[in-house]
């Protein structure tokens, strides 16, 4: 078992994984092998103390190198459920579950905000694992909504195995060449049906399907931990970044605004230290 | 009158001013021309984000270069206290007066808890600026408590007033030239008096003066601005940066643990952040 998890590619990910490095501890850091797009992408930061008048790209490399100085490698997986199990938390993390016991969670506010109806048919049709529950459904009718290009290739794999799949693709350049995809170009509104999911809705039109994968860098707080105290969307948290489950921190962006690198990094660092006296306080 | 006063020379003070400079605000930013001791000494920093393995030495250098970029210059004066006048603030500092909407204070946590009585004859014997207020002292008794050898000029000055000068010199390789010096190597503890000061209270001793000089870095918050809330012996703030005084926010160190350079460089950009949305919401 872990001493801690920490989830999230951004600044807070990074600051609160090196400290967690620095003060001994048994983590796993659960992030992308690129960080934040919304760091690489920025034009010009100049706020970030220390490195003036940096690219974002410049910030990316020099939050990558500080990485690879201190020997902290990410664990390229989407957790994509987190469940209290006995004092502790399980993980699950596309195929492979982990458990930890406590938990940081630096998801930022991007791709965050569930389809209406999301969280109600989550493992009745919902599904955020291509591998994991593709072969549920082989030769039957899905749908998939994609946030990112990155996926694209689970989209392939997810047509490799359904007889029709109603593809929502949301985001620039799609390509994707399986002669059973059917290219929706419009956002999923909401998912009905009965105790199983049934239809995606979207503007205009609706599409049947028996599951629903949705890939995206990242589930919504409340989807990823049932129970988590959100306040005007964001995770609430006190100044010592603990959430309402004991246990549970968060970082960065997903507890609320400003949106800065500086402030993010500052929780993860401050959500590090808490989470490490917190376990030291477990029985 | 300016929007934004910065009180303080360490991580949290920079990148708040910093952030105000980007903002467009017209802000004081009163600091050493040094940095914080507290960075500059540190020997290995291994946890600000994006700088890494750097010594206490370059995180100083990599700091100022930062403000000489942005082309922030710091008033090199130590404020001694924080007055709400008309729904804005006046801040003494040493021989002027300053005027701002808001004030971010950053004034870490080295040589501030007050001495006991000390709150009690501020303006009644106690004083902490030598310029401003030596000369009440003319041919009369006074004494000196001084925490930083910076500062020691000003004992110098002092003791060329007064007839006498009981000198407590709390720092390293103390060189104090006047023959009217009566050098004391003790920590003062108690100030008493009537409605004056009387008399500096030391272990196995005490000290009869007209008027005691207090030179260090920075007072007390609790002296500093009257009726600011302290919880646990540091600035009680919100998520926001915000103290129980509207107008006024707190950074870093002063805010309670952990005492962190990405903690407090976070919290300083939450405070510009947060100042100038209040400052924007004034009538």
């Amino acid at each position: 078992m872990y001493d801690i998890a920490v989830i999230g590619s951004g600044p807070a990910g990074i600051s609160a994984s090196i400290n967690l490095k620095i003060l001994g501890k048994n983590f796993i850091w659960f992030s992308s092998r690129d960080i934040s797009k919304k760091v690489s992408q920025a034009q010009l930061v100049k706020n970030y103390l220390g490195l003036s008048e940096i690219s974002g790209a410049g910030l990316e490399k020099s939050f990558l190198e500080h990485c690879e100085i201190m020997g902290i490698k990410p664990e390229e997986k989407i957790v994509t459920g987190i469940y209290e199990t006995d004092g502790h938390f399980t993980l699950l993390a596309q195929d492979s579950a982990y458990e930890a016991k406590a938990v940081i969670l630096c998801i930022g506010t991007e791709d965050k905000k569930p389809l209406e109806g999301e969280e109600k048919f989550v493992g009745r049709g919902v599904s955020y694992c291509a591998t994991c529950d593709g072969f549920l459904y082989k030769g039957k009718t899905i749908a998939i909504y994609c946030t990112d290009k990155k996926f694209e290739h689970e989209i392939e794999f997810l047509c490799g195995i359904a007889k029709t799949a109603y593809v929502f693709p949301l985001y620039k350049n799609y390509e994707i060449k399986s002669e059973n995809a059917r290219i929706i170009l419009k956002q999923p509104l909401r998912l009905s049906g009965d105790t199983k999911l049934k239809k995606i809705e979207y503007k205009d039109g609706e599409a049947e399907a028996d599951g629903l994968f949705i890939l995206k860098g990242a589930v919504s707080p409340s989807t990823l931990v049932r129970g988590l105290a959100i306040e005007n969307g964001s995770i609430a948290i006190k100044r010592d970044c603990s959430t309402n489950i004991a246990g549970i921190f968060a970082a960065g962006d997903c507890t609320g605004r400003p949106y800065q690198y500086a402030k993010a990094a500052g929780e993860g660092n401050v959500a590090a230290h808490s989470a490490v006296e917190y376990i030291a306080n477990l029985k």
